[in-house]
């Protein structure tokens, strides 16, 4: 295989939405139709797409007259590890992404474009697991494939744009959370930052945690339920707990008070944590005094509440509600929106305090 | 200024739309609301935006119930070189590829995201120039920027996804051209390939030629105009007039005759062309073999005729009409559509003859 990449070339022939599959033609036993085929396998029979893969643009139906729209990037050492993930989590992860935010605004995914640098090298097979994963998450949450590119790169590098239908609703904001709503979150939380943890570790289980930080599941009709319930305010738990919260409370101008006695119990986070400390402390021979550095250095960090409150990537959903509304069993009230006190400025609350652990959202404050 | 970017870190920061104003919050002067401003200022007020940059997701206006959608990439060291491009010049390029493929559909554009992958000791001013000429592009094709993500790569990867609203109108394939049609063209030919030979050959003129590759500047307007006029098939000329057409020919499996006297003629390009191989032929002291040898390297592919018909990134408009049809003054015919002969593939001609040098379209058969 060779994809044949060269200055002018590149130029020349990967230009355009399209290209995704007259790559694939050039290199494979598969012929265009094959390849349309077989992309198109693994997708719903896209119920929004008017016109799909292969002209200058795609052309989608938005029956409100309205389309949702979120582009998201993953890179090769900064999202994901080749040797940590397969192709197909990548293509999961991509897809889910970009699905996630669509259905934080309370819509239904309608469609997907994916932009694809990769290095020539790279095995036809590497991008054939890919798009499955893709398509496999595009199935799960409703869209189809309708565009893309690709261009060589030095590292695997991947955007993808999701558009999606609120069928008539409002969107749902991140702005839109008052004083005495509920705050209810939906999904797995810290589940993918133990599971990064575990592999940074070199450890191999619990394997739902693996998988979690893998090949994450969001529950994508969460988002649209929430909505047909009034959600007031609603968010992609992507960057953690208290980061995404903090967005929320900084945009509505509130404070949120979380309780952590409410956030749902995760056994194999527990085990998780207590398998890195053992590890961390257990090296080849080490000190007495390096080993509990190491030890204390893996602690800082590493609990069930931690990976709760800061881990990311789980693309769980939190979102704010009347108090008055009856959510279904999968939310889990977790707390409470008030205003922020005199001299107090929005923000999350932990059992009363700022969380002592600094979350995502702070880094570049 | 630090872009702060960590494999934990960017994970936690950057993993979603509105990033892109968050990394600038943190590395200048400007704050959110400074740099909200900076990038609108620059646009019209987008006609087609209801939620724009903040929240997971945007929302744009739909009137006709549909949305023309498309995703393009730019790598460094493939579509543009810094050395030879400046920020600005990428961000006008970067713009202009999406919104000429949304015209190319007889579409107007309404919203662009972009997914932007660069090194952290990248400067800011890069960035900002950059984001300028993307809003300015943005501004000339009547989109708005409404939403984009930010990611650490080794070098710059953009990837943007054009939106546009067809006005009602059907799509402009690539599928419809008719035995009897004209063909016609509206924009610059081959100017922007003479822009990267020259620079390529280290010569500074003519300017036009460099501004062309560098900066193109599509009609957009043109592509809906086509649509108005009738057209059977339109396309983006950005692979080149012969690979494109050729895309045309396949998907409506008609031959399209060209007349190469009907090409509009540019006289920078003759100019281009001999300077070049001045250039090529004039080393220092080479000898009277290496002079010729050189010589003739330059001269293979460098014609003003070549470069207009496989010269690609000019972003001008190809398009079938009707025979009947009254063009605008813009659009030049420069030959028709017939049905192929029996034992004859769909494809181009040129004077009758399919021409000698390959073009673009054809490197991946």
């Amino acid at each position: 295989l060779r994809w044949g990449y060269g200055a002018r070339r590149t130029r020349r022939t990967f230009p355009r939405q399209g290209r995704f599959l007259e790559v694939h033609i050039t290199i494979g036993e598969l012929g265009e139709f094959g390849l349309i085929a077989r992309i198109s396998a693994g997708l719903p029979p896209g119920g929004h797409v008017i016109l799909g893969i292969g002209d200058d643009a795609a052309v989608l139906r938005a029956p409100d007259r309205r389309v949702v729209a979120t582009t998201d990037l993953l890179v090769e050492g900064k999202h994901f590890r080749r040797d940590w993930s397969g192709p197909r989590d990548v293509g999961h992860k991509a897809g889910a992404r970009g699905l996630a935010d669509v259905a934080a605004m309370g819509a239904v995914a309608s469609g997907l474009l994916v932009a694809f640098a990769a290095p020539p090298e790279l095995p036809v097979s590497w991008a054939d697991e890919f798009t499955a994963g893709l398509a496999a998450e595009c199935a799960r949450g409703g869209a189809a494939i309708v565009g893309g590119d690709v261009a060589a790169a030095d590292k695997i590098m991947i955007a993808v744009t999701a558009l999606g239908d609120l069928q008539g609703r409002a969107p749902v904001r991140r702005s839109g959370a008052g004083q005495g709503d509920v705050v209810a979150v939906t999904g797995a939380l810290g589940h993918s930052a133990a599971g990064l943890a575990l592999l940074d570790h070199g450890l191999t289980g619990p394997a739902e945690l693996l998988t979690a930080h893998r090949r994450p599941r969001p529950s994508y009709d969460a988002g649209p339920e929430a909505a047909r319930c009034g959600a007031t305010a609603m968010i992609d738990v992507s960057d953690g707990l208290l980061a995404d919260l903090g967005h929320v409370a900084e945009a509505s101008d509130v404070l949120i008070e979380l309780t952590s006695a409410l956030l749902p119990g995760s056994r194999p986070l527990s085990v998780a944590a207590e398998l890195i400390i053992t590890a961390a402390a257990g090296g080849p021979r080490p000190s007495e005094v390096a080993r509990a550095a190491r030890a204390v250095q893996a602690v800082a960090g590493t609990s069930a509440a931690d990976w709760m409150l800061t881990g990311g990537e789980d693309h769980a959903f939190a979102a704010a509600f009347p108090p008055d509304v009856t959510l279904p069993a999968r939310w889990s009230v977790i707390g409470h929106v008030r205003a922020p006190g005199t001299g107090t400025s929005a923000g999350v609350l932990v059992d009363g305090k700022r969380y002592k652990r600094r979350g995502g959202w702070e880094h570049f404050r």
